[in-house]
């Protein structure tokens, strides 16, 4: 794409109005627009970042067997009732609205209960299990505070998988293969090296759940990391007793602040049992069905990665996610390195390059400047200078290493 | 897909709190969900059918030069009040809620003064101008009555793109180009010969805008058409005045019932002046930008095919939306017919077909019902009888026509 018809346009100074790096980052690069607090637009470059980080979601979803399906946000009580998780006093983070008539609904914050509702007419008999079903779909969140970018918003984009099994076995088999789905994720996202499959507690089913939490100050939560084998424990189950089941030692263990990026969770039979999901196993005897729990938010995971991988520069994608993948820079305004410029840019898009073309006329300094807020992996420069020489400068944005290669 | 893998079921029966004839197959086929009245969630099937509709869509928009966002639902009453669509009394269909702090907010039914707010943002001169921005987003509204399926719900996906321009010119001549493009839409999904552009009335800023409306004995709307011209007009613009305008002649037109699948509107200054959306031309003039919006919800669309397509046995697909291109079929539970299918599954696969792989055990009779129902375009069956002749039996969903081939 030329940078000349992208609309939106960098920002030199950092809004005033927003505290967090990464909002601040996304806001100046032009990847996001802040609606109101802790509710953010994506605009062109960040909805083109989500969807690479949705893609790769999507696809280990669907390596792990997963169905994909959309739920709605609005929601009646009912359900909810009937899990307990209705009143405001137990869930303090509902939004809730009104039909015409008053009945009251409630925006979505997790679909444990439609799910588990809606699969009462799918699910009947041992053969119909197991299944795992996800979704991309809105979350509404009323948090108090949201002052940390996209790392905590009211409104944002889940991935929730839930899984139906017969059995605990066959949850915690289930549950192994999608925590290895889950670091295999924020692997090939680039945070793979700073994210830690962390123990919390596992509430009434199971002794522990997981969340991933990858490292950063910016981070809310404090996790204890055992860095040789690369385990981290939750302040919350930081016990004597648990630390020698998990074969962990308290000196080898650091106090550090992390951000969770994801989280898997053994629901057991809470929402069939409420709910009445059942099964019939093989001797007829009807059962609850055995349910798990597993989330990512793909924009808190872009905001993490403008936290973790940027530098006092701007943005510094990997590859896997970059809106693009090349920035092409022409600089100065004669008609021969425009020529040039134009050829390297068609010769790119037809070899299937993602690039991002700065045909602006600006100055050398505002086109490096926005190209390194911007952060694509690769930058080529062509010039009077890389026309004499017929040499192309090819700069990385992530080693800021530049190597020349001859013309394309 | 492996259909015994599909969590999905048919069902044999309309379900009992459905009218429209399109919940009803989409229901039964196990395409769609009903969450509550008007609110529907997508299963694999209709996610599937969904996401060709939308791409479809996006295709068309990038090529009008449409650049993609994704904007929030939740929303401040500023903005809206500007432009003096805040109230209940003035727009009857908003759905609010609260911050914790008591602030209310609305769920967006439409994104003009969101989008208008955030382009001032962007655009200040003429060399910004003109520029095309869409989405895709859930859209909340709370419409009194919910009873026709997708064709009018309370939540939904809809695309809305939103044109900038710098003149009223500049504005007619995209407005056509959009035009075109939508009509290449409704032809791409095979509703082209069914669908109508309708002239409706066009506000304070232009005599008309235009509808894209589908024939349908379920539309709520009444157009009258003139068959050979391919052109209708709405009942609010059918005069004397108009009619002769449009050079139609009112013994032409007939009285049709429709569904509204897509409008255009010139909103002209509207928005842009209540909310401060200005450029500076190029004498340095400070003039509001000219605006335009063009919708189309693909659930509405997907149901209105439903409605369309359909015969008595089940849904039709057209391959460009169909969520599976091949429906195979084996009949029987001997070996050397698993055998054959797998390996024809497995060749289709290869070849990159979009194959549901009917592998149940069930009866003839129930998996051509269910074939039906589900309404892919080629139907293949592998049975002793088709292996005993050597040729495979290729059935056409649409035609009802079977050819016979050699095993591929």
């Amino acid at each position: 794409m030329r940078q000349s018809e992208l609309f939106t346009k960098t920002r030199r100074e950092n809004p005033q109005d927003e505290v967090a790096k990464n909002a601040q980052l996304l806001v100046r690069a032009g990847f996001i627009h802040k609606e109101l607090a802790g509710v953010y637009s994506y605009l062109p470059l960040g909805l083109k970042t989500l969807n690479k980080i949705i893609g790769i979601i999507r696809e280990e979803m669907l390596a792990l067997g997963g169905q994909e399906v959309f739920l709605t946000s609005l929601q009646e009580p009912e359900k909810w009732q009937k899990s307990g998780r209705w009143s405001d006093e137990v869930v303090d983070i509902w939004f809730k609205t009104k039909l015409g008539n008053e009945t009251e609904l409630g925006l979505a914050n997790t679909h444990e209960e439609a799910l588990a509702s809606l699969m009462k007419e799918q699910i009947s008999s041992y053969k119909d299990l197991p299944k795992y079903v996800f979704q991309f779909q809105t979350k509404f969140r009323n948090e108090k505070r949201a002052k940390s970018g996209l790392l905590r918003t009211r409104e944002f984009i889940m991935k929730d998988l839930y899984s139906f099994s017969k059995t605990e076995e066959e949850l915690a088999n289930f549950y192994d293969h999608a925590a290895q789905a889950y670091e295999k994720i924020f692997k090939r996202v680039g945070l793979g090296e700073v994210t830690y499959k962390t123990f919390a507690s596992g509430g009434s089913f199971s002794q522990f759940s997981h969340e991933f939490q990858t490292l950063c100050e910016a981070g809310e939560d404090l996790i204890y990391v055992d860095e040789g084998k690369g385990v981290a424990v939750n302040k919350e189950v930081l016990t004597d007793e648990v630390l020698s089941q998990l074969n962990l030692d308290k000196d080898n263990l650091k106090e550090k602040k992390a951000i969770e990026v994801g989280n898997i969770f053994k629901l057991g039979t809470k929402y069939s049992e409420a709910l009445g999901l059942n099964y019939k196993n093989e001797s007829g005897e009807v059962l609850p069905v055995v349910m798990g729990s597993y989330g990512i938010g793909p924009g808190r995971l872009l905001g993490t990665m403008a936290e973790v991988l940027s530098d006092d520069k701007g943005l510094v994608w990997p590859e896997a996610v970059s809106p693009f993948q090349v920035h092409l820079i022409s600089l100065g305004q004669s008609e021969a390195v425009k020529a040039e410029a134009d050829k390297i840019y068609a010769d790119l898009v037809k070899k299937g390059e993602e690039v991002l073309y700065d045909d602006r006329d600006l100055a050398a300094g505002e086109k490096f400047a926005d190209a390194d807020l911007i952060g694509l992996p690769k930058r080529i420069v062509v010039s009077e200078k890389t026309l004499a020489s017929g040499k192309l400068e090819v700069k990385d944005r992530a080693s800021g290493e530049t190597i020349y290669i001859d013309h394309v």
